[in-house]
Parts: structure tokens; sequence; C-alpha cells
């Protein structure tokens, strides 16, 4: 028997060393999705994946894309030495990548940008604005990550009852503000929300709030820090319009996205969009 | 001499493994940032780790970073063994991270989206559409992804720039949209653009691109693709309110943020802001 022969005992197919192709799933981009779900000796690894690529190159294939589970660490050495590089990460795996053909690469970039929420709750009963208290003496409208998934008026909604226990409608985003390295290389983008409350009673409830209460427009756009920060000011002069019904944010409407048909939210002028086309 | 006993050798301090720190830096929020950047072998790695941890321990620090440029990939598995956790990895490094204190972790999340641009170049003269044919036979207008580090204005023009040859100016974020999973687990910001043009010679530099030409807008509008497609079509009309002047979207102001006074854009409803407060 010839070492390319692949030998049958009891009529189960058994590969040897340098014949099997990892288990992988096609992209639609002409690449491989490879998973190693399972623990993998490091040679065997090695010896598998060149004969993969020999596989894969005849193919014609592209982008091999290599999942390594954090339980398969001891993969990453060898796969590097192989050729690959780090794509992404996150807690529980790291991405790692390998441009097959002569020409460049087409390998799409890492997620770039964090996304953060601010949240304007105006009660209009009272004309008056949510403030929020952080360490510092600092009234705040509350803030925070949105999540990967999440859209942005529902992290809005989340930080806001996470904060405070209130519950909010999402209207507009006001204004928005991308800024550069704001977390090691990554840009950053805030959006500012307005939204209305249906609820009224405070519960404080992050353990990072000090205090939590309503609090009159006018002083919390007195504090010293909205006359010294640029974009407090902006906000407070984009609330004191809004009051009097003289500003236009965006606001949402359900849509399906360009290629792919899959759902999302667009976040345009709506009411410029009841317009007519004179 | 004992074994805790630093030794001199011509003058030089002689770390023994297991007394040593790695080089590290603090970071702003109680934790530490180390960064290998020479060969080391693994085993010493660990032991110079553990001995470090004896003291940032004992210092009360959090977290502690770890960032392994791809050269030293033989020290991914000891780290992860020790109790690292991958945060994110870029092409040329990996990062990760180990929380210390018995506390909730207060590690930031991962970039979480991916920004790209959409450009509507709208010729006024002409009441003309900028069109593009990509391989389909679709026209469509230049899109492309925002760079880490790159402002979202300077991305549209980038894209018309080098899809067509052409120069714009920014003139205004029409409208975004927000979907999720677009890419592995990543979501995706789109923003609409609207841009008007300072040069007019079409010259096709991407190798993506079959063809360029200004197009007219009824033409482009009229493809099948913009009547199947929600967001072509909330794209078209408002591009036929904005060539009525019945739109207002957000245009561009330099700012500075909230809390670091860092230089960004923010993007607000300007004509609306001028509005006088009644």
């Amino acid at each position: 028997m010839s070492d390319h022969e692949t030998p049958m005992v009891n009529g189960v197919v058994e590969h040897k060393i340098g014949e099997e192709v990892l288990p992988f799933v096609e992209d639609e981009y002409g690449g491989v999705i490879v998973e190693m779900t399972t623990p993998t000796d490091p040679k065997f690894f090695v010896a598998t994946l060149r004969y993969s690529f020999t596989q894969w190159r005849s193919q014609g294939k592209k982008g091999v894309w290599l999942n390594l589970p954090l339980s398969q660490v001891n993969l990453v050495e060898p796969a590097v030495k192989e050729g690959f590089r780090y794509h992404h990460a996150e807690p529980t795996y790291l991405m790692l990548v390998y441009w097959i053909p002569e020409s460049e690469s087409t390998i799409p970039l890492n997620a770039s940008h964090r996304v953060r929420v601010g949240a304007v709750v105006l009660n209009h009963n009272k004309e008056e604005k949510y403030g929020m208290l952080r360490g510092s003496g600092v009234w705040k409208i509350p803030t925070g990550v949105v999540d990967e998934g999440e859209d942005i008026f529902a992290a809005a909604i989340r930080e806001v009852k996470e904060e405070t226990g209130i519950d909010t409608e999402f209207l507009e985003v006001l204004a928005f503000c991308q800024t550069h390295e704001s977390f090691f290389v990554k840009s950053d983008l805030f959006f500012i929300c307005l939204l209305r409350p249906t609820s009224f009673d405070i519960q404080k409830q992050d353990l990072e709030i000090e205090a939590a209460q309503w609090m009159p427009f006018e002083d919390s756009a007195s504090q010293p820090i909205t006359h010294k920060n640029e974009l407090f000011k902006v906000i407070h002069r984009i609330c004191s319009l809004k009051m009097e019904k003289n500003y236009t944010g965006f606001s949402k409407k359900p849509t399906t996205t360009f290629f792919d048909d899959k759902l999302g939210y667009l976040y345009l002028n709506k009411q410029d969009m009841n317009n007519p086309i004179t």
C-alpha cells in the first residue's frame, strides 16, 4: 500500500496525517472558514493544514479564516508560523486569516469604532431636563457603550433605565460626534439621543452613579462644565431650540439594507421627508 | 548569597528569574499595560509574570493589559494558561487582558462596529447624479469602509476620488443606517453623505469599478434595484427633496469632546442651529 492510499478499517475511512482536509465551510467571497472546535495535536494540525492548503490552492480559494477558540490556544503559534496573521479577537476566540492569491488582499478590515450614546431626557410637563451626578459633582446626561448587535435607540433607552430606573421612548438622534484614538487605535462615535420619559420615579441603580434627579433645564445648563466644554454648549443650545420645536434631528425608521436585505434602522430627518416635493 | 539578593555583574543589575517585574506603564484607570517587544523565553516570561502579579496585586492594580506583537506569538499560550483572555487583535499584535479585583470587570468592550460611507454626488448644473457600475450592471453610489482614525466626511471624499478621480466637498450626512451581524458578530453603521463636485473629469481608478459616469438623476433612480430596495428608495426620495432644498441633513462642525477635550467633528442640523430661539 502506498503512502497515499486511504486505508479502510471496518468500513470507516481512516485518514492518515497529511491526507485530511481540515473541516471548513465556504464563505460567499471565495474563501473558507475553519473553526477548530476540538482539541488537536499541533503537529497533526500543521500537517493537516498544509494538506488542506494544497487542496484550497488548487481550488482557487482566496481568504482562509481560522477561528481558534480559547481552548485551542496551543494552535495559535503553529498557525502564525504557517503564515497566518491575526484578524480580530473576542474574549473567547481568536480569528486569524491567510490570503492565498498573489493579488492584493481584499480581506475586510476589523471593526474600527466603538459606539456610545448620551441620553437627553426632557420632561415637557415641567420644562425640565434629566441630570446625573457621577463622583465629581458634575451633573451629566446618562451615557454608555452600545453593545454589538444593539440598536442605538435601544442602547439609549437601556442606559437611562439602568442609571435611573425610568422608562423612556426614543425620539431623535440630535447630533453625533466622531473622535479618534479614544480606545487604543479605535475611533469613537457618540450619538446624542433625545428621549421622552414614560415613567417618572427615579430609582438610582448603577453603582457608578452617586445620585440621580430631575433637574431644571437651566440649572443643568448653568454648570461650569457646560460653559467650558464645546460639546455641552452645543447640546444645551440644541435642547433650547428643541423645547421651542425649532430643531429637527434624525428619527428612526425600520429598513432593509442595500445588498443583503438585512433588517436595520435608518435614522433620518423624518420631518423633512414629509415635505411635499414642490 | 541568598536566592533573593540581586547580584551585580560588572555594575549591571542582573535580575534573577522570579524577581523581576515585566516592563509596564500605568493606565489612567488603575491598570497596567505590558508590551512584550523583545523575544522572551516562555518559562522566563511565566516566572516574571507571576512575580509581577504579586507586586500588582499588593499595589491594588486592576486590569492588566498584555500586548503581544506577532513576533512574540510563543507567549500567547503561556499567557492564556496563566488566566489571560483575548481582548482584541490587529494584524500585527494580540491584546490580552486580566482583571485582578474580585469586583466585576470594568474592562471596556472591544470595538463593536464597522463604519461605511455611501457618497451621493449631485451635480447641480445639470441636475444629475453620480452613478457607478460594479460588475453586475447595477449603477451604485461610491461606497467604502471608514478606516480607523478617519473622519466620516474625509472617507466619503476619498472614496469618490478613488473610484472616479473627481474632487468633492462634503455637504451633509443625509441619513445613516445601523445593521447587525454584518461582519461576523460586528454591527455596521452606514452613513449616506451628500457631496458637491469641485472637479468634473471622471477617471476610473478602482479595479473593482467597471465604469463610472455622470448619470441623469432620474436614470439612476429608475433602475429596478431602486424600486426593489427600501434604502435605495429612501435615498432617492431624500435626493429629490434635496434638489428642491427641502431636506436638511447633518453638517459638520469641529468640536472638542466631553471628557478629554479631544478634537473631533460633530454632525448636526446646522440650519436649525441658526434658528433664533423664539
